[in-house]
C-alpha cells in the first residue's frame, strides 16, 4: 500500500505556519509500514487543489488530507476534495450535536459558521474529533481510500493516534520495525565515514543516518512478519554500530537526550537542579517538558544578572569580577551553588555568550561553559559554537545532558 | 512570477523531521511578492524525484529545491535534479577550498565524501554557504530558474536571507506588503464572525485570518508600486479592525507576545522576574529567546517542589498546606516573592497542573493560575485549558505575557 499526503492551506504556502501535520501523518504511516512517496502542500484554491487531488489519486491507494475543514471563509476545500471524487457534502446531524457540546463545555460562544463543519461527504464514515470542532472522515472512491483530517496540529495529532491508526491497522500486512541509535558528539559525515561499508551493504535491515540539530540518529529498519522477528534481524546490526561508536551512543530507544537523563536519574534515584545564565531556563524547560520530571527535577534558577548569581546561587562575591561572568570558575560555582542550595544530587551550571552580541570582553560569541556537579566532583566543558542564539542555547543544553548521562552511566565526561 | 518548492529527503516522508525549509522558503518568496502555488516533499529516489522536478518545471517559472546536497550516500539527488534539466555535475575547485577551510576552522576532521559537495551543475552560479559545508547554486534551464539550497534548516535559512533574497530582488516587479494584526483572547471563528463583511469584501488590501497556537493573526496584504503606498492602503483597514477588536490586539508589528512585552518594558524602563512551577522555565526561556532581553529580564526561579517555593521565593510556610500548591494564593505569593527577592519591577508567578496526570487532588488537569505583581497590586488569572502538556504550558505563558502588556499599556487585566 502506498500513500500520499495533501496539506491544504494558503498559510502553508505563505510560510506562516510550519507543516507539522505532514510530519505527523508521515510518521504514523511509516510506523504502520505504509510507504509515503510524496506529500504536497497546496492553497485554498479550488482549481489547483482539485488538480493535486486528482493526480495523487492516480498514483496512490491511500490519500490523507489535512486542513480545509475549518469554519472560516477561506476553507472551501472540503467541497473541492469531495467533488474531485464525485461526492456531495451532506449535513451530519450527530456532528452538529458534537460541535454544540464542544462550545458549551468550553463556555465559548458558538457562531453559525461553526456548523458548516458538520457538512461532510455523502456516505463517509465520520472520525469524531474530541479535541476541536471540525470532525474528520474516511470514504472510498474509485479504488482509493480518502481520509480527511483537521488542520490544527494538536487536533490532527490526536486524530491520527486515536482515529486513523486504529482504522489503518488491519489494512497493512507486513510489519516494518525500526530501532533508532542516537549519537551525540560526532557529525553526520564522520559517522557515515566510519560506518560506510555497513550502510552501503545494508538491505534488510537498512541503516540510514539522520542529522538532527546537534546530533545524529541512525535508523535501522527491518521488514519482517512480526516485530519480534524484525528485532532479531536488527540486533546484530546494532551490535556492530555499538562496537564502532561506543560511548557516543546515548540511547537505542526513541528517546531524546533529556528523556534518557530522566530515565537514568529515576533508575539511580537521584535528583537534578539547574542554574542557567545564557540558556535562560531552556534546560529546565526541556527537562519539565517531560511528564514525570517532577520525580527527579527539583527546580532551578535563571540567573540573568550578577546579583541573582550571588544571592540565589551563592557564587562568591569577587569571583565574577576576578574571572569574568563567562568563565570556567563561575559555571562551576553556579552548578555547585544550585546543587547545595536546592539539595539535589546533581547541579548543572551554564554561563556563556549566546549572541548575537558579545559582552564587550574579548570572549567570542558562541562560547559557553557548561558545568556539572555531584558534590564530590565538578566537571566543566568549554564549548565554542557557531550559529544563531537559538542553536547556541540548544547545543549548550545538549552538552549539559550529555555530561549528566555520562556520569550516570560511569563513562568519562570528556567527549573529544 | 510563480514558484514551486521541492523538498528532498526520505526523512521527510518518514516523518523524522519537520519541514521547516518549506516554510522558510515560502516566507521569503511571499515577502518578495512571488506566489507559491504548491510545495512537494519527495524522497531520495531518483525516478520519483525526476518526475516531481519535471512536472514542477512545466508549471512554474522558479523552482527552489532544498536538501539532497549533503555528503551521505543517500544524497544522490543533486545529480538527478541537474539531469532533469540536461545538466552534468562538474567539480568547482573554489567550493573545495571553502569546504576545507570550514573544517579547519571548526577543528573537525574532513572525510573524502565531504568533497562530493563541491560537485555542482555545469554553468551554475555558486551560492556560497558560510554556515555549513554544502554550497547551493542557481542555474537557468528551459526558461525556468532553478535554485538549489542545502537541507539543514539553519543553513537553508541563512542562505535564503543572505544569498537568495538579494538575488531575487530585482527579478520581482511589484511590491506586496503585509501588516500583521496579532490578537490574543478570542478564537479564530469568533474573530471571523465579527469581521465577516470586512474580510469577504476585501480585495486589495485583502484580510485573512491565521490561527496560531492560542492566538489569531490577521494578515492585511496590499499590492502596490511601493511599500509606502501599500501602507497607505492598509492603514484604514487596520483602523476598522481596531474599532472592533480594541484591547485584544497586542501588536500590529511582526512581533510575538513576548517581544511586545520586551519592547514595552524597555520603553517604560521596567524589569521582570519569573517564578514558575508547572511551566518549568518555559516563560523565562521565551523571554531569553529574544536578543536584548538582558536589559529587562533579571532572572527567575523554577520552583518544582514545595521547599524551593518556600526557600527561594518566600512563599509563607503553611500557605501551601492551607490553600494547595495549585491555588490563587500560591500563584500570587510566588509573583510577589520573586519580584521582592530579585528586585524587579514586575514578578510573574505560575502554578498549575500541566498534565497528563493530576496531583491527586480534585483540581482538574489543565488548570493553571497565572499571577502578575508590580508591588502595589497583584492580579491572578485562572485558566482552564484542554489539550496536551506542551499546549497547557505554552498558553499559560501567553496569559502571563498578556497580563503584563495590559498593565504596561494601561488596559484592564480582565480579559473576558
Amino acid at each position: 500500500m502506498n500513500a500520499e499526503i495533501i496539506c491544504i492551506g494558503t498559510e502553508l504556502l505563505l510560510g506562516n505556519i510550519v507543516n507539522t501535520d505532514a510530519t505527523d501523518v508521515a510518521q504514523t504511516l511509516s510506523e504502520m509500514g505504509i510507504s509515503v512517496y510524496r506529500y504536497t502542500a497546496v492553497g485554498d484554491n479550488p482549481e489547483r487543489l482539485a488538480e493535486v487531488v486528482q493526480a495523487a489519486a492516480r498514483r496512490a491507494d491511500l490519500l490523507i488530507t489535512t486542513g480545509g475543514l475549518g469554519p472560516t471563509l477561506d476553507d472551501l476545500s472540503k467541497q473541492t476534495v469531495a467533488a474531485a471524487f464525485g461526492k456531495k457534502l451532506v449535513r451530519h446531524p450527530e456532528c452538529e450535536a458534537d460541535i454544540r457540546t464542544y462550545f458549551e463545555r468550553l463556555h465559548r460562544p458558538m457562531t453559525p459558521n461553526n456548523l458548516l463543519q458538520a457538512m461532510l461527504p455523502e456516505g463517509c464514515t465520520v472520525l469524531k474529533n474530541d479535541w476541536g470542532t471540525a470532525p474528520g472522515c474516511v470514504f472510498d472512491a474509485e479504488g482509493v481510500k480518502v481520509i480527511m483530517l483537521p488542520g490544527p496540529p494538536r487536533e490532527c495529532r490526536a486524530m491520527l493516534r486515536y482515529r486513523v491508526a486504529p482504522y489503518l491497522k488491519g489494512l497493512s500486512g507486513q510489519t516494518i520495525h525500526s530501532r533508532y541509535v542516537h549519537i551525540f558528539g560526532m557529525g553526520e559525515s564522520q559517522v557515515e565515514s566510519l560506518l560506510h561499508d555497513l550502510m552501503e551493504q545494508s538491505s534488510n535491515p537498512t541503516v540510514a543516518p539522520y542529522a538532527k540539530e546537534g546530533e545524529v540518529m541512525l535508523r535501522i529498519t527491518a521488514a519482517a512478519s512480526s516485530q519480534a522477528e524484525a528485532e532479531t534481524m536488527i540486533e546484530p546490526v546494532a551490535a556492530q554500530i555499538r562496537t564502532v561508536l561506543g560511548p557516543l551512543i546515548y540511547t537505542e530507544e526513541y528517546d531524546s537526550l533529556e528523556q534518557t537523563c530522566l530515565n537514568l536519574l529515576r533508575q539511580a534515584d537521584k535528583t537534578l537542579a539547574t542554574a542557567e545564565s545564557c540558556t535562560g531556563g531552556y534546560i529546565a524547560k526541556r527537562m519539565t517538558d517531560l511528564p514525570g520530571s517532577s520525580a527527579v527535577f527539583v527546580g532551578g534558577v535563571v540567573a540573568y544578572t550578577v546579583p541573582v548569581k550571588e544571592q540565589l546561587l551563592g557564587v562568591p562575591a569577587g569571583l565574577i569580577e576576578r574571572c569574568g561572568v563567562v568563565s570556567v570558575e563561575v559555571a562551576a560555582a553556579m552548578a555547585e551553588g544550585v546543587r547545595a542550595r536546592l539539595g539535589s544530587s546533581f547541579g548543572i551550571g551554564v554561563t556563556g555568550l549566546a549572541g548575537p552580541d558579545g559582552d564587550g570582553s574579548n570572549r567570542p560569541v558562541g562560547l559557553v561553559y557548561v558545568a556539572l556537579s555531584n558534590g564530590a566532583n565538578t566537571w566543566v566543558r568549554a564549548i565554542q559554537q557557531t550559529g544563531e542564539r537559538e542553536r547556541v542555547r540548544y547545543i549548550a543544553g545538549h552538552h549539559a545532558f550529555d555530561m549528566l548521562r555520562r556520569v550516570l552511566t560511569g563513562l568519562p565526561v570528556e567527549w573529544q
